[in-house]
């Protein structure tokens, strides 16, 4: 299960209702955020996310736009009395940041801060744990910048519906062989796993790609995901904005996301010159249909 | 004319509808913003302050719910096209923690950042311009902290209104008076400005005190100032708690009130555990009456 919820979704400056980028991915239960820009931690309340669930943070790059809600956070988990640790994946430079503004408040915290501090340029993995794998996707940005990969595999064997009615199953031997177990049946007949059982499901991807010029290095990663965020600050109207401040248009995300055949795209980190939002679904669909918009605290599952 | 609008009176964690300290100073239109937590600039907006005419900023302590709003309202500033110098007073290492960060965002802000650091546990003056001057209170909390001291001079001489009636006066005659010519009537008379004004009013002065524990020797710089703002962060039934970290109860905000004669008294940077206001009104009406609470985008003329 993977459950996204928008808690940001502007550029550049927060507004009384337009906050900038941070998402909360829930994957069977794990909570990740995803950029944290100033007021998360009030959107995060708005959500009725759990706070002490969130065990693993990922910060795409050093605009204050994505990560200066992060100290405050960091802040109110102490408060909150928190114990377990906190992984912080982001650009070298983050450790620094949140440390030294820790050491002048003389307040650290009680709980581990673990930093993983990110500089290739190459993809990598840096998160694996409970069958969710995350790994880096290198983006084209003004500053060092990752998007982020989520996959989350199934483990469990699907039953093979078609042929188990011939036989006389408990409940018990289902969970047995979604593990892979063969089967013993009442009358003592052993019933090998693969002749009831089929693959699991695909592996389930989240891709998130913000901030970044149109970039097409980055397709082969995302191909045929589930759900892409790609970033559209801008419109075509605007397209040499975009060049110049290495962002994207909506036309350029659908593009990205038509040739990565992904399976469906939601744009987002609006410029804040544009009041009406359905112009980006209008321009996107142009190259690729299905296509949503991110509102802040919209809920999503994918 | 002082004017002080309260964009956050909430201590340790903002909420959804609890804003973190900030205040909004008017002075004869001269805008001063006092500490800067996390959504000052959402507040700032709701409050309808003009960005630009800020251009002093004050911070008392490097606890967060105090300044970290600040590196996300001068990347506001930048965005927003600012020219103009800004200033900001603050303790040492304010200058590093934002410089820091900026470098890291290839940032630099287009107009000129002043850092005024403090260290001095003594009351020094650190701004003086248009009658209005600035002065440090220290306090005693966990970390180098200081109230700041706003006074506003009148210069312009009262119009004696007694004895005025008695003369010819043009309208351009009461401008000349309260700057103290003297003035010729048209029948050639020269009357001296003595005999026709007062002494200008006595100077108007606002007290800030956040964050401090019980702490009588502020006493004698705030005596008899016309606003008073005092942190009362817990009551008595806290009162240890006040004392291990720090923070004063409404009690004791008021005591300090009454020994300094303050004509007026405004409490705030409420503990988030009590959700009735009206306790903190009751408690310091027990040693001073003229008491009021501070609300989020409160305003009220000093």
């Amino acid at each position: 299960m993977m459950k996204l919820t928008i808690l940001g979704c502007h550029s550049a400056t927060p507004r009384e209702n337009k906050h900038t980028t941070s998402q909360l991915l829930d994957v069977n239960g794990s909570m990740f955020l995803i950029d944290c820009g100033e007021g998360t931690q009030m959107q995060l309340r708005k959500s009725k996310a759990k706070f002490s669930q969130i065990k693993n943070v990922f910060i795409s790059h050093l605009h204050g736009d994505h990560f200066y809600g992060l100290i405050g956070l960091i802040s109110t988990f102490r408060l909150l009395g928190r114990t377990s640790p906190l992984n912080i994946y982001g650009p070298k430079g983050i450790k620094e940041i949140i440390t030294l503004q820790l050491k002048h408040s003389k307040s650290w915290t009680n709980y581990p801060l673990n930093f993983h501090e990110l500089s290739s340029t190459q993809s990598e993995f840096i998160f694996e744990k409970d069958g969710i794998k995350v790994e880096t996707i290198p983006l084209d940005h003004r500053v060092y910048t990752n998007g982020f990969l989520f996959t989350l595999e199934s483990k469990k064997l699907k039953i093979n519906t078609d042929v188990i009615e011939n036989y006389d199953l408990k409940p018990f031997h289902f969970s047995q062989l979604q593990k892979g177990m063969s089967i013993t049946l009442d009358n003592g007949n052993i019933i090998k796993n693969k002749f009831l059982t089929l693959s699991p499901d695909p592996p389930k991807k989240y891709a998130y790609c913000s901030d970044t010029a149109y970039f097409e290095p980055l397709i082969e990663q995302i191909r045929k995901v589930d759900f892409l965020y790609h970033e559209s600050t801008f419109l075509e109207t605007h397209r040499e904005l975009a060049l110049k401040t290495k962002h994207s248009t909506a036309l350029q995300a659908a593009r990205i996301a038509k040739k990565a055949g992904v399976k469906k795209l939601m744009l987002g980190h609006y410029s804040n010159r544009y009041s009406d939002k359905q112009v980006f679904i209008d321009e996107a669909k142009l190259e690729f249909d299905n296509v949503i918009l991110a509102e802040d605290l919209k809920t999503i599952s994918i």
